[in-house]
């Protein structure tokens, strides 16, 4: 891993590099998935059947499409049950979490016969987009379908790309139906995108899409927005780790690593105020890297995206934490509570040299699905806000629209809508003189 | 007005009419929107000079792309007086209800160890895009600006574009003042929505673009979507009034108007049970239109995309009324709050017979920034959640991780993610046999 002086410019730099594994820039693709989606607008099912035989290598139709109650048996049945335990853990844990961030319906009154309030209503059907090929996520699958079901929506139908056997991953079923999918169907890429927003004959259309998937699906995801509603686009993992001299250099350099295996593109950054520091997880890092199992993916992704920062101070080091809004951020100070009060931007902070970034991908409880490449700065992990809607609700009785339909008249004239002015006015016409 | 029999056909039909309406089909002029943009991120200023030379037909520069404070001051004294007293009046409503909106920072702690939470941050800036051009509507001004302010946002930063003799409409100006803008700039169009996405010399870049505009501020904002945030993408705008006989034709009609005024896409839908009442609105319908100013407006909105639509009973005109998921809907039947409980699908719900549309456009508090073309089944209005974003807490003790710390590794060892597991094995090394 390079270690750099932490100064305006070497920010800069950092977040242009960066930015360079954005969504936004693989434009590229794009015509080639408005025509899957188009394809899939106009011919429904036949055009999800042809583009599953020529992506995935596989033949589905009408009859097996979808995952049928005998395949989830036999997914449980080829599952270990030590890993359906830790799956029904994780649950509770990621369900309690969840469970707090339900908000009530609310509303105002007063005695003039005003009522002023907000209707929290869940979405109807919800599509979840679980990625498939070799990395096989079943966390991933909890983490997209809980805050659905905890905001109550009725019908979550959920879409994976099959194998060339046809058949869906076994763990995948079981994270589905543990966690509550009503639904499975056997569609991939920017398609199945298609057919959560357009509907087909097999599979319904949906008020919003979530989940991962590789730029096709994101791509079909940004293009559909606006017709159906969809989580925020998904970037390459990352993970920041603010420390001083008082942290464990072994498990911060650990803890970089579990991002960097994600991806080439994943970042890992280390952040810190002490130079003998930087050099101990330096080393740690090498270490690691030599024995770790996918030592390829997290070389190359230390190459291009990781960084050991030199901060003068934690004012400077937190400074630019906050300009690379990180997925993931460690703090592992002297004070961390402290310093996580001045943090603004970050997806999810873990506070402490025991709250390692792995624990909230499997089971501490809140979202693993965060915002990516700067996106913290305005987007937040998925939550159950994600899954429902809110309607404003206005009453006002005759006495009190009585009081004010003259404000609100001369408003509408101000602005040339006269229409406006007369649908108030109209409810006193026969009280002017 | 047409009168249409409620069945599942002409519902259909009218959601596809409808549907025509939406931004997604504007993709012809995607090309010339992404070089406005490309250009404004490469030249900056000097593009937003010449677009606006080009498109508003004025000259600005450094010099002159800031409002002051003088003209700010010149605008308060050619503003009626009694507009601003209801500018301020509307203001004091507008912000008790957005107020209520405010969420907190929560967490839960256990004695184990264990901090689980979710801190509420507000966005650092945020860019308000103002139309200019012959409709003005300062209503819309306050309502994109006061959830911002209410969330805790730093600089509001607002854009608009310059009539011909370089200034900006001066009930705008004092909109944004008493809302409270903190800078305004003389851009609109695409070019403005560039400005606020990558930054220029004048003009600070931005988290989040709200605001209402034509179809190449939409297609900017969906363009840059991602590397910053945006508010839903706004279209026609909608009322659907949901009536029994006990309503009052003339009030009901009136109120179809308010909407039907506002452009030659707008449109307004009466669901009623009764065809006496159903025939009674059409009649006072066609009254009204002959008085109106904008009567050319709304009869060809009228023509396009009104409809009365008589419906079996009241159930068939609540199912209907969800499937549309208009922007406005008023309730005026007997029993207006039973009703309500029923709707799913609308940004913002009128109840009885003086809770007229305008109301909500102008005074009573809610946003009348609001999800339409059917979006209302999955977006809400415009709120103080739109300008804040949730970082997740996670806080183990290391007697909290050591009982939970063999799950973890075996879920991290089953998706194949092995320096996830090291990560957290890695912690308790030394206490392994």
């Amino acid at each position: 891993m390079r270690t750099v002086a932490l100064t305006k410019e070497s920010t800069k730099d950092i977040l242009e590099n960066l930015l360079k594994r954005s969504p936004n820039n693989y434009g590229k693709f794009e015509a080639a998935v408005d025509e899957i989606l188009n394809k899939v607008k106009t011919e429904g099912d036949a055009a999800l059947f042809a583009y599953t035989k020529e992506f995935d290598k596989t033949e589905i139709c009408a009859d097996t499409i979808k995952v049928t109650e005998e395949e989830i048996k036999e997914a449980y049945e080829a599952v270990d049950p030590a890993l359906i335990d830790v799956i029904r853990k994780a649950l509770v844990n990621i369900r309690s979490y969840h469970e707090k961030q339900r908000q009530n319906s609310w509303f105002t009154s007063e005695t003039n016969g005003t009522m002023l309030g907000q209707k929290v209503t869940a979405l109807e059907r919800v599509g979840v987009y679980v990625p498939g090929g070799k990395a096989v996520y079943p966390s991933s699958v909890l983490m997209n379908i809980v805050p659905a079901k905890v905001a109550g929506v009725d019908q979550i139908v959920m879409t994976t790309p099959p194998g060339k056997d046809g058949k869906v991953n076994p763990s995948t079923l079981v994270a589905a139906k543990e966690a509550g999918a009503d639904e499975i169907y056997k569609v991939g890429g920017a398609q199945a995108i298609g057919a959560l927003a357009y509907g087909t004959e097999s599979i319904p259309k949906v008020d919003k899409i979530v989940g991962p998937g590789n730029i096709f699906v994101a791509l079909a995801k940004k293009a559909v927005y606006g017709y159906v509603s969809i989580d925020s686009i998904a970037g390459p993992s990352e993970i920041l780790v603010l420390a001083d001299e008082t942290a464990n250099p072994r498990y911060v350099a650990a803890d970089l690593l579990s991002q960097a295996e994600h991806d080439e593109l994943a970042s890992a950054i280390l952040i810190t105020t002490s130079k003998e520091f930087a050099a101990k997880v330096s080393e740690e890092v090498d270490g690691f890297v030599k024995v770790l199992s996918r030592k390829e993916i997290i070389q190359k992704s230390l190459d291009n995206f990781g960084y050991i920062l030199i901060a003068e101070d934690m004012d400077e080091a937190i400074e630019a934490a906050n300009a690379i809004a990180s997925e993931h951020m460690e703090i592992v100070t002297a004070n961390p509570f402290e310093v996580m009060m001045k943090v603004r931007n970050a997806g999810a902070i873990f506070i402490g040299e025991n709250s390692s970034e792995p624990l909230g991908d499997y089971f501490a409880g809140p979202n693993h699905v965060l915002p990516t490449n700067g996106t913290a700065k305005f987007f937040s992990a998925l939550s159950v806000d994600d899954f429902v809607k809110k309607s404003s609700i206005v009453y006002y009785s005759r006495e009190a629209l009585r009081k004010i339909h003259k404000d609100i008249e001369q408003f509408a004239t101000s602005e040339q809508l006269t229409a406006h002015a007369n649908s108030i006015a109209v409810r006193f016409e026969d009280e002017e003189q």
